[in-house]
């Protein structure tokens, strides 16, 4: 498979953590691209099987671990991906685009449109402000013409994944008042990264449930910021994260007024016709609602819908794999569109179950 | 300890499930009652420690475990606690109390006021009307002087119990919309009651998270029957439940829109005065929100309070046990006000961390 | 993919179950096979994606189940796989065998070589026994050549994959006692099957742990007679299972006393000299052991050695995916060997890790 | 309760960790010992609730952290219970035991009788070893009358607080082989401390199993010395720990060869009648086997019993709790038994199931 054609060298800044150790999963079935480079400060110097034992005995398995030298990078890559944090990530991409390369950035470096948002919410000068304007959202279901033509893409936030995909027809098509959004997430554990923090010991998370960051999470400007795209002005939205004792999975419960003209059928057919459109898409039959474990290790965003009379609103229920579509993923299917390859190539995944 | 005192002979219909065997776990450590019949028609004649080897040490663990008969609890027990499932349990009350008993009912089946409103969302007749107007409905903290004179308690919901004790102050006091209610609510599994079902097995809620029931959950009504009360007028909510891969535990998150005089710091003072007046009140200092591993095995309900301003909301975030404050051990504190005790008689819990 | 290779019929008996849901997930990828029919008592007549949410959209998800029927069966597929309990299994086996078609059978029918074990271990009457001496014991790494000319393949159980695997080169090169044999096995819960059972509910399972069936599981003489084929002589082991609240995985951990003239050298050559034979089989570099996670969803069998000194021990550890490795995958890999097509295809699968 | 006797104030040195944590939820409900003082060097300043959220309500809530200070300590408390790391244990103990107080040791300091021993396992200079012969191995069934006398006591580990209650009465009575004893343990992930490394992250622990320091942990030579104190004569074993992914229990499960004058009513007869003189031993009857659930948050170690005929071997399986049992209740035992109280006094618990 992909033998006749020229396989495309790819490089990822940042390996160690999950969304490195997911894209890595990825990549290895990948018919096209091939792992050229893989840097980590922390672990430079020794192979990818030294510290993913899991892949021992991949092609991969012996390439070395080097520090993240954008020079080396250039001579090896065409195409990097940057999973390293926010802050960290806007110089390294600058210095990759100078060097041709094509950027997938992880990191919220490049999502926000504003510099001034980016900075009030992430305490953080940004330093590269001449490249926002040119950086892709890379929702590729509603941008996958612009990604065709990026240098640089701004890969999703994991919640606002689950969130967009799952609010996109109703806020489009007006069939929600935009101004009542609550939005009350819950994910697993893996979005909170692999640093060694005692509040994400296994002993403090196991048996355990709980918000946090309410009203304050840095992922709300750019939940806000697509959906006053789709809506056409400005959206306020509340915003609540969970964290849930299990490694992976986002479900997003959404909670808007119905408009006056919106009724049940309306809104399943907007649905069904935006999950016509987009494969990973899959719109629950009525009564049935998504669980996280049928998308897990998967692309697809599963979508339930409860139109709740008694209250006039509208009930969205999204799920996503939060390192697979929330991150690795989807990165992967935007560096296929830049690539020039169809967006899912690599990407047929079934889930895992139990 | 306890000796002086006459113990209170007690009974337990319906012991094999989640909540029969949380009353069990603290009744043996109760200084005055004394369990005096154990029944389950599935498991007559066996003792209690062939059905719970973990207490076969114990005084009670020779019990043996009789059918569900009136006549006998009327002469063996002073109270009784109902642990089985609607329906069943209003005959079985009916016919305790023509005996002179004390009754605690964890069904659904005394809880609303309205008979037409019990039978619209349980599909089930309600034969016992006559009793509705006498039952208590079992929350301790508001309802106190009521359940020491109560025959017949109605134990309060899991779900509602955790809702109700969050959003008391609120409504009471006129801090928010009572109209804008959203409730988003997480539950352990043990709150799906330890019948043997597919959809309930390890390996279907395990490294899985599913909201259920949205827009038609029987504790709806429940919770709207009592914010009536405390807002002095009708409520309407959207109740979300969801299920947590966790034994115990309910993290509820509710939103309301702040009234135009609501401000962060009365907010706070309404909920620190109400934690002030009931011990089992624990109201997070600002900054923390509650998680479920700090209230396990006890009576606590914790509160946390998070004004969004961007949003004009109020998000209240409570946690409780399920098992214990939501059903076994509130059932306890019941029966010690209708037996003259105080409340905290014998629950006097530490959660078990981690 | 696959579009110049005609595409061989198959059909699943039992679809249901864990194991029937694993071959499933397998099956879809595959370049070769088609799943032509799915049959299943309790759910006749509805499709696969009515009782399987997660492949709605693949090209199966609207196939019919139907009762099982062996006539139709005979008609559509040329391959059947038998995911029934023993005792059942047998007879299907044997209508399916007439009708022309190679059966791969998940059940323990057809791998005892002796009826008069298989009857005292299972205490079910044998009654297809003129087909045992013809049943090929489907491991595939040791028995691969047998396979291809079966017509019946019994699929090994999944403790005996793990154990048989991990102790092969030590038994086969007598570099350990093999009558000295300690293996204490531990399994996730898919293993126990998908049946609504009071002790698989979640609640009991989870946060829990606990040994069972000890020096009485039934895969006691599967294990004692393929050991003994290895060492050429009888073998009695200790075999002790506990169960894991996990989903997936099995490992065991296995103890012998030491041949006078092993050496912790020659014991490591003798496994790196097995695992550069079969690509499934992972040996862990000195100093490393095996973990469940590194092998979940993967036809891996992970193995690390400990010679221990002080007390004249080997300690082999393996572990496996008890559904993929130890049921469905190997059951697919011998219907590859049986069909003429490479043990490994459509089985190149990566760990999901996290 | 406990009004008319006077209180016993005790400090805790090394408040932060899990051992920590479980010992004061006991202290809080201790009838005599007042906790007097906490220490900890990070957390110095702060208060208990500040660090413990779950214990904001009670008396010692407000209690302020301070620095490990001996001088302050011996002003405050008559005992310390030492939670710290071994080698910063030993020089804490001998400077507190110089100030008068009672010392009970969680680390391994003070175990081992022989210097030599201990320093080669562990690595660490022992620079007070005159203390080794007074320290009493704190096993409060075995070693109850000298623990009365004592001023330091070694608190067991958690891995042998299991395995030395489950083969006392095998090894004591000689009914098997202490030749041949391999011990399979499996523990809950608290047993690893609290400390924030990367292998005990959620994500690394959470849906995985896995064994770890095969014939190398330093447990090991903790239960040789116990056991050959039983059996009269030097004993090896070989010992084997696994990570279970829950939070609290260790399971280990003992094989050794029978005697040949040991049959199985002997056996259970020696074990019953050690349970009957221990009240938290409980032995399982015929046919069942101890589960972790069934210990959680007590002092119980329960203990199942199979012998094996075909292979003449005895199992024996203990489960416990390793926190409460294995580490802060066992060391509250021996506070009780050195302060002249009774041993279970405050200990009085049941298991949180589920």
């Amino acid at each position: 498979m992909g033998s006749q054609q020229t396989r495309i060298p790819v490089g990822i800044v940042g390996i160690t953590g999950y969304t490195g150790m997911e894209l890595l999963r990825l990549l290895l079935k990948h018919p096209v691209f091939e792992l050229a480079a893989a840097t980590s400060r922390q672990e430079q110097g020794k192979t990818i099987k030294d510290i993913f034992p899991q892949i021992q005995d991949q092609a991969a398995a012996d390439l070395e671990i080097t520090p993240p030298d954008p020079e080396r990078l250039g001579d090896t890559c065409r195409l990097v991906f940057l999973a390293v944090p926010h802050g960290t990530a806007m110089d390294m991409a600058a210095k990759l685009l100078d060097r041709g390369l094509t950027v997938i950035d992880f990191s919220a470096d490049f999502r926000l449109r504003s510099a001034e948002v980016y900075e009030r919410w992430y305490a953080t000068r940004h330093v590269q402000q001449h490249l926002l304007s040119e950086a892709i959202y890379g929702l590729s279901e509603l941008n996958a013409e612009a990604i065709k033509q990026a240098r640089l893409v701004a890969n999703p936030g994991c919640y606002p994944t689950s969130i967009l995909l799952g609010l996109y027809p109703a806020v489009s098509m007006e069939l929600i008042s935009s101004s009542s959004l609550i939005i009350d997430s819950k994910s697993g554990t893996s979005g909170a990264g692999r640093a060694a923090k005692l509040d994400m010991l296994f002993c403090e998370v196991y048996d355990n449930f709980k918000a946090y960051s309410l009203g304050r999470h840095r992922h709300t400007p750019e939940i806000e910021q697509e959906l006053a795209g789709y809506a056409g002005g400005e959206v306020t939205v509340t915003f609540s994260p969970h964290l849930v004792p299990i490694n992976r999975g986002i479900l997003s419960t959404m909670y808007a007024h119905l408009s006056p003209e919106a009724d049940p059928q309306s809104i399943r057919e907007a649905y069904v016709q935006f999950a016509g459109e987009h494969s990973w898409i899959r719109i629950m039959p009525p009564g049935r609602l998504p669980q996280v474990k049928m998308v897990r290790g998967t692309m697809f965003c599963d979508i339930g819908l409860v139109v709740d009379e008694r209250t006039g609103r509208l009930i969205v229920v999204s799920a996503i794999d939060n390192l697979c579509r929330g991150a690795s993923g989807q990165a992967l299917a935007n560096a296929n569109l830049a690539c020039g390859l169809h967006a899912s190539t690599g990407l047929d995944l079934s889930p895992l179950v139990p």
